[in-house]
């Protein structure tokens, strides 16, 4: 089955608010395996929704309809609905009566305004609403299921869950997606893709895709079909994935990078000390949003001045005058400062050139070199991050975390 | 100008996450006045891709297309716009230029799986990125102008306002959407709608209405129309809004509110320093977040540990042992003990219970003791904050750069 979602709202489309219902209606359809080729957004205008519903029609099994079902004027989902359907609106006496009870539970009485909350194109029929004056539609249109709900985020959320999902899942058939998703650090996108070409081959299935954001790579692997089948198949491929990608791997699902260093230094029984220049405190707030690392995280320093690293970290002051304060010397002086203050296993640097300006042709901004020390001595490593100050401040904070799991996993 | 708003990514349009950028190109549109009528998610898939945008050119003037320009084998934005066009794909100079700086820059060389992203459908020009592989493409198709752009949040973004939106600005002319926005910290979102009910009367031009997010509430003023008119009505709404706020008005715009803290700093010539339990660095990294912040900010201690709010900040054992780490007389102690080790003018104090475990029946979650230190003395303040650990966290930083920013405003 092949599903479009259509979102409406001036809102929406002129960007004032987030669209979120989309995102939430197409998680639901494609648990039940339903595929979602597409989501459109949509003003309230009767006829680009009309024709829209028509064109969905043609392609889909299933249109999923959020918005525009409300008493105001500009809500004109039904018409739109009853167009494209070729049918009149005529009052519907479940809907009717679905208004009353409401109004009546409340002590009103029905106003005008909600009246056209009782209309719907002939043939189709009411969706329970259990927490709102607007009922849902169920309407069919050539060999297509349409649902229109309403916007109201706590309406649309029952009526998905309670209605549509249920309503849908019995006539799937049994048919699921399945979708797992691999999480590494480490590799450039180019280098991941090029571990697996035969698994990313387009009309492959399981489907093999990458998505990027801030160095994280999330392989995501899908499939859909009957449960134990498509579950099978994607298990394959995320095991192949996997072996691969090799210890740039973090987690599957949702896991944070901060949640696998978390447990491995629980793992490892290991403490760790952070002293942060441009970073500024982040990697320690990242490792700070895991419970329990109060035993781990032995202590923070953010010696973002040069007074600051020399005081607190015991950086000697020549070392910065040499070398500058973003160098490879000045980092390893960092991470072994603080290891010996805090007393503990193992201890990171970071220093670097977050930008807008401080860039020079020898250290351009988004050089950030980090130290990693331990009982063994001190590893160091440059990197050259892209971004604004805050993408190369969140990149290098994931550099160092990643710099802290893969020395954590070798232990 | 009417435009279409693409998004491409099967992870989008699956669900598995969520679509900002139709969002974020839509309100840059509006504000130029484009009327954007519609966007569309679509899964790369060269077919969908290909008629959607053979579609929107009918109907639309400009077509904005964003993600699938990457170089794994999912990607097939550029493929698809060739297939609409009806034109070849073909090496182009500027984007094989673009590619060996790039690759130089990192002293790499240009790998094969990169070389697609030299491609463009003949006829289309390169929109040079600044900050990653993909080059961007800008191409014509009938009557509409065609830019297809990285999916990559950072180069969608730089290359939205950098490339797209300022070629879009130069031939737009005529109406505007004027939006300001008034930034508020400190007060419920029920006190700033009693404050002004006048001007958020429903169908009133200009339009003005809240949003809010980790405890600072945004009031959005917009009026469509010719620039001049439009924009003095927005002025004199901003200005009653201003006025009727107070000092809770951190910023117009985008301005965080750390910038605010940061401007005083600067301006009163002040330094701080920070003592951070459960927000674990995260006021620190805000505030570095400001670039030259070196002078102002002196140091920052992440004491999440007891033992390290003992050794590195000198807070008394027994406070911790009658009080409780989660206390007044704790929250003094930190600020206290950071100022006098940094020597600063100012410092901060903040331990909170952030959750999920740890609470007690008179120290819930999301109790959060903060105090500010400085020559005068030391005052706190409690705050129950609501959330997850991520959320109260970050309330809670927000409450304690707040804090300061008060401090200072009446320094």
């Amino acid at each position: 089955m092949r599903a479009v979602v259509l979102s409406i709202g001036s809102e929406l489309v002129g960007g004032l608010r987030l669209d979120t219902h989309s995102r939430d209606i197409a998680r639901g359809l494609s648990a039940l395996g339903i595929e979602v080729v597409r989501h459109i957004t949509l003003d309230d205008d009767v006829a680009a929704i009309a024709g829209a519903i028509r064109r969905a029609a043609d392609e889909a099994d299933v249109i999923v309809v959020s918005g525009g079902l409300g008493p105001t004027q500009d809500d004109c989902t039904r018409h739109a609905l009853a167009d494209a359907m070729g049918e009149q609106l005529v009052e519907n006496k479940d809907a009717t009566a679905h208004l009353q009870r409401w109004a009546k539970a409340r002590g009103r009485t029905v106003s005008r305004a909600n009246r056209v909350q009782t209309l719907l194109p002939r043939g189709a029929r009411v969706l329970p609403n259990p927490v709102g004056t607007a009922v849902g539609i169920d309407a069919r249109l050539g060999g297509a299921r349409i649902f229109c709900i309403p916007g109201v985020p706590v309406e649309m959320r029952t009526m998905l869950d309670e209605q549509v999902l249920p309503q849908l899942g019995r006539s799937a058939g049994g048919r699921v997606m399945v979708v797992r998703t691999v999480r590494t650090f480490g590799l450039r996108e180019s280098v991941v893709g090029e571990k697996l070409p035969d698994l990313m081959a387009p009309g492959r299935r399981p489907h093999v895709g990458t998505a990027v954001h801030s160095g994280i790579i999330d392989i995501h692997v899908y499939a859909s079909g009957a449960p134990d089948e498509a579950e099978a198949l994607v298990a394959a491929d995320v095991s192949t994935v996997r072996d691969r990608m090799g210890t740039a791997v973090f987690a599957e699902g949702h896991g944070a990078l901060e949640d696998a260093v978390a447990a491995l230094l629980v793992e490892r029984r290991a403490t760790v000390a952070i002293a942060e220049s441009c970073t500024g405190g982040l990697v320690a707030a990242k490792l700070v949003n895991v419970p329990g690392m109060s035993n781990h995280l032995v202590e923070g320093v953010v010696a973002y001045a040069n007074a600051s690293k020399v005081r607190a970290l015991g950086v000697d002051e020549a070392l910065i005058t040499e070398h500058g304060a973003v160098s490879e010397a000045v980092a390893r002086a960092m991470a072994e400062g603080v290891r010996r203050r805090a007393a503990a296993d193992l201890a990171l640097g970071i220093t670097g050139v977050a930008g807008p300006g401080g860039g020079t042709p020898e250290k351009p901004v988004g050089t950030v070199w980090m130290a990693l020390a331990d009982s063994d001595g001190t590893e160091a490593a440059r990197h050259f991050l892209m971004g604004d100050r805050a993408e190369i401040r969140e990149r290098a904070a994931y550099c160092a975390l990643n710099m802290l799991r893969v020395r954590l996993l070798g232990a």
